[in-house]
């Protein structure tokens, strides 16, 4: 069996309700021109403010993938 | 038109149910002395534990709004 | 009074639901073989994805607690 | 003679035109509530785009200054 | 209104004349095959150096924009 | 009982003697205008020399306190 | 001559034997997509364990090269 | 003679005198159950506040032993 | 199925010849007292100098195990 | 062709009018007793300020040259 | 008058006794070399433990002085 | 006896062939003017690419030796 390889590239999902959305949206938005996502990590988690309150949650991602 | 200047503060914002909420206590309390809060980020997630689970989560965040 | 000493190891709680249940889940598991636990920080947020979606999310945290 | 005291505050200043000017941007509106500013240190560059080049450089800051 | 997804890429510019200069070096040429670049952050500043000079500025930018 | 807040202020404390007595200079200043300061945290330890030792050693710290 | 633009992208390459092998897996496969491939640097080496050692070396890599 | 392997444990001591005395608490304590400590490293340095200045150092170091 | 548990711990492995044979030390000594090693992460590499080659190669991982 | 060997230093330079000029200073100032200097990276932008205005900028950099 | 040009050295200072005596045997050290010493930042805390207590502190600081 | 003092530089070595080498490059150089080297830290991890794989390692690390 080859070694593999993966690549990784850096997205940032965004959510009115929570980090836990802003990140699956990342996700889902990806995995419609890519196959087989593997894993993320977190690496930022911003967000815009409304009426002193979070209007919109902006997670930056990792995701890495194998590359066939 | 000017060149907008933002200040930052930090802030630790708590909650027993979730960092969403714990961040959204932090805007609430900033709000009533500060106007046109704009963005946050966070950085720091602790929290205490009782009895073998999180008491509250303590968030920190850096919040940046325009001065007039 | 003496001055207290604290121990502070890391652990990877996971959770197929929110970064809060995979940090609830590790202190749980922590407790069973250590008293008194006593605050825990988020180092690492990751997580395994499947079908577009995160799968487990793996939160890593230190927690401390106080040497008797 | 006493010890000296200062504190440090974070701004982001904007320019359109250089990092320089968004520096200089945010300590001459420091400035005006503040009596003598000392040294800053810049924390981060980033910008906004429109039309595939810098719209606002935006230069965040931390300034420090003695307490009286 | 659906949440929005941003992709974000990591490019070097260069310049021989300014580090300005050297961003918007990289974001004309991203312009070229990516539609609505959004903002950047400068991530590395680094230079080659000629006759006790610099010869060219090398920025690294993280520049996100929106996927469609 | 309310969730509560916290802010965290950066100051840089001087001393001729210590690190110890430069964290309590700013420690006493602070208290001047600020009630109830809760926790502080060392980010940085620098300092002046004269005639080949230490003249000033300057250590900045974030102070965190509860905001009513 | 016109100031020339780089893009730097992120893989993982793995190999059973050496931190070495799994840098020149990952720019193998690399290669076979993009030409004039530069300069690379390292940004985390991991991996996985079987029977006490080390199965594959999974070595997180930027790699630039020149944009045409 | 065989290749040696360490283990390196974090702790927080605490001292209401000095950075110092912290370090030296957390290594005491560990003394009791573990032969050998070989280096220490600090990688925090905060403190609880009483009366504007620090009541308790607490002083988090990571600690290395030789595994027999 | 149960929500995992991890436990991280950190260790220093040592080679009189390479680097990924101070990580496969380390391995080895964990596995004598700790079943199911699942990851490690390389946190540090450093080594003592003997007549102007390196002696030891000292290299600091994270290991993860799944906690029973 | 033998394995070339680098040193790299660490200088600050200082300019009332920009970061390039800085930078330039520092090299200018280096080549009189260095020869070769071949690249530097920017490590740390700092500045004092006079009447709400940079006074001058301190660019620390850090300079490699192949050592003969 | 000519922009200054600093440079910047690093070192280790050690000391059975306390952290600001390490900093100041590096000082003393340095002072034989080289005049106008004049700003340090410390990089590094560590030291070497006996019978369960600190035995050398080892305090690496950056040490800047005019060139002239 | 007296508390010793250190000091530390940063050194690229460079190799065709692995990091170890690319590491005792620089030991071996660095030991024709420095007596007594006596510890290291890799601190970057970079190389040049030649057609698909990498063609020097360039490895960065700082060297510790004791000031006579």
């Amino acid at each position: 069996m080859k070694d593999k390889v993966y690549k990784i590239i850096e997205l940032t999902g965004t959510s009115t309700s929570s980090i836990e959305n802003a990140v699956n949206s990342a996700l889902k938005r990806a995995g419609k021109t890519i196959q087989n996502l593997s894993w993320f990590e977190v690496v930022e988690t911003r967000g815009s403010i409304e009426k002193n309150q979070v209007q919109h949650w902006q997670v930056t991602i990792k995701v890495g993938f194998a590359v066939k």
